[in-house]
């Protein structure tokens, strides 16, 4: 822990490489010297062109997108996507397919039934209070598209693999486990991604969309909602959140360069979680919550005996460093959000301060 | 100018504030001693409510808003705003009335159509290439709304008072000149503006709306869609823009705390616009090109004698630091765009270097 930086387990926002906001700072008067901040150029300009198309670039690259894919920059979080896809993706005669694993895809699920379209929830964790990622499901015969959740922030819980679909292109919201390892891309018709988790700070979503999927997009819908008015101007038909891209470019770079790519990204998030779930399955003090084919690399939840050692437990993490361990408040307990940024010596520090807490209060 | 920076005449993103920019520089590591960067704390956090409510705060009083207005902040830029306006306020059986004034002013109206809804064009410019503000209006008895662009960013026209529409509430794209001056809310039942001009970075919108207004937003419209969303959840139903909000409260505090309120802003912008337009006036070399009654603030647009001229005033302006000066793609000549963060120093090195040029080229 550099000092007056804590270790930052949030949820997102999130924590981001200290090399990329040691960067932005360095350069924040002044961009690759052109006497303006990043804050203050055109997006039209030669310098913006440059972050962009480095951000695009580099996101090709770290996933392995072959010329089929569009990478895009939107605004509006994953919650703007959850009702642009049923626009641009869903027609009025055909059913989309959702597998409901959490809060996230329930809000998706709405965005669906709020413009009349016709859903199928093909399997749904509910039972269990969403606590596993489904195994079978009832899919639609020639449905739209797949719905899915990568990542469950809420209820820490991840897909380990993804489901034969039989051709029906799969839309994934991944804002919370976006870039944290490879994906086959084979599978995927679209995914999305708050970037305020893995990626950058809040204030744009990236959106991975299969050229084939485009020919589907309405001709009628306002232009700010249609994805290809995004495809076709790269995403620059009007300004564009240039802040937020340019963060994303810096992430992209320290993905590639400083870390080596998403399968050594891959390895670090596994030695994390080892760590930390190996810890938590040790000890008969602090439970973890979800099943455990199920568990999330990127958000650890879990429970201590009863409220008010959590309540003290959070508090006490604080008072050493360690933030952002309170869970979401729709569950209360624990949780501890370990993304990319967060490195293994977050975890060695919480894990030792989860031994200490047990000892004097187990 | 200080060391490395240009004076930045940009038409947006902009020049901002330098103490602003200094002040999230030599804070971003570390924000108000939290341990960390204001883009990796929780938008759930009190470190942000502290900042998204002093933002709100500010505006208000600022703008002399009364207790009937909500502040909003949305993404998507204006564009998003084209769109979400007649989705939340004008009802298939009503007719919305917009003055067009430009090129932003055309796209809105193209908006309200691919909507498929009733629009008439209550004046336009356009027979003179809307190089002014038109003064008599054919308005629709009992319109939704009537919609104007308050300044125009490319023709370098702004609105000196607003029309009288006998009743029916005016809705104001302000996006270049929002901040600028005092305004006086009471024909207003919505203004809002892009923040990337006169008062943050990209990626956030600011909309401010009268309370009965949003007594007219539908149920049925997508949550990211309506304006009721964003109003019951102090904008923050899902992540919002985080540090896009947080440079816009830090614009709105140097607006009180080192400008003294929009009084004292709009005379600092007077005494730049008589000092170009005065000097623009007094040469026979350049030539304004919006008409004298209709002259901008903010966006001072203006000819040389011909294209060559222009291309090679602009290349040497940048030369001397003078950057931004080329005019719109569309219309192409040259435009200084002053906003309220271009000091009076900018516009005087500007005129020095016109001067010089006219000598030189004249």
């Amino acid at each position: 822990m550099k000092e007056n930086r804590i270790h930052n387990f949030n949820a997102g926002p999130a924590a981001l490489p200290l090399p990329v906001l040691e960067e932005i700072r360095d350069s924040f008067l002044d961009l690759n010297n052109c006497g303006m901040s990043v804050t203050e150029i055109s997006h039209r300009s030669k310098w913006f062109d440059d972050i962009i198309n480095d951000a695009v670039v580099r996101t090709k690259r770290l996933l392995k997108l072959d010329d089929r894919f569009h990478v895009l920059f939107i605004q509006g979080g994953a919650s703007m996507q959850f009702a642009m896809i049923p626009m641009n993706f869903l027609p009025d005669e055909k059913t989309a397919d959702y597998i409901n694993t959490g809060t996230w895809s329930t809000k998706a699920v709405k965005e669906v039934e709020i413009q009349g379209k016709k859903v199928n929830i093909a399997a749904s964790s509910e039972d269990k209070s969403f606590s596993y990622i489904p195994k079978e499901f009832q899919f639609t015969k020639d449905a739209a598209y797949v719905h899915i959740t990568s990542n469950n922030t809420i209820k820490g819980t991840e897909w380990a693999s993804f489901p034969d679909t039989d051709g029906v292109p799969i839309i994934s919201d991944m804002s919370s486990d976006f870039m944290s390892r490879p994906i086959d891309m084979d599978k995927f018709g679209m995914i999305y991604a708050g970037a305020q988790k893995n990626i950058g700070p809040a204030g744009v979503c990236m959106a991975i969309i299969r050229e084939d999927m485009l020919e589907m997009v309405p001709d009628t819908l306002p232009s700010m909602l249609k994805y290809t008015t995004y495809s076709s101007k790269n995403s620059m038909y009007n300004t564009p959140p240039c802040f937020s891209i340019y963060v994303i470019q810096l992430v992209t770079k320290w993905l590639e360069e400083t870390i080596g790519g998403l399968d050594k990204m891959e390895q670090l998030n596994k030695a994390k979680g080892d760590l930390l779930y190996g810890f938590i399955d040790s000890s008969d003090f602090y439970n973890a919550t979800a099943e455990r084919d199920s568990r999330s690399l990127m958000n650890v939840t879990f429970r201590l005996p009863d409220e008010d050692l959590e309540k003290k437990f959070i508090e006490e993490a604080v008072e050493n460093g360690l933030g952002g361990l309170k869970g979401h408040r729709s569950v209360g307990g624990c949780r501890a959000s370990t993304y990319n940024a967060t490195g293994i010596e977050s975890i060695e520090a919480l894990v030792g301060f989860m031994k200490d807490f047990e000892q004097k209060n187990g």
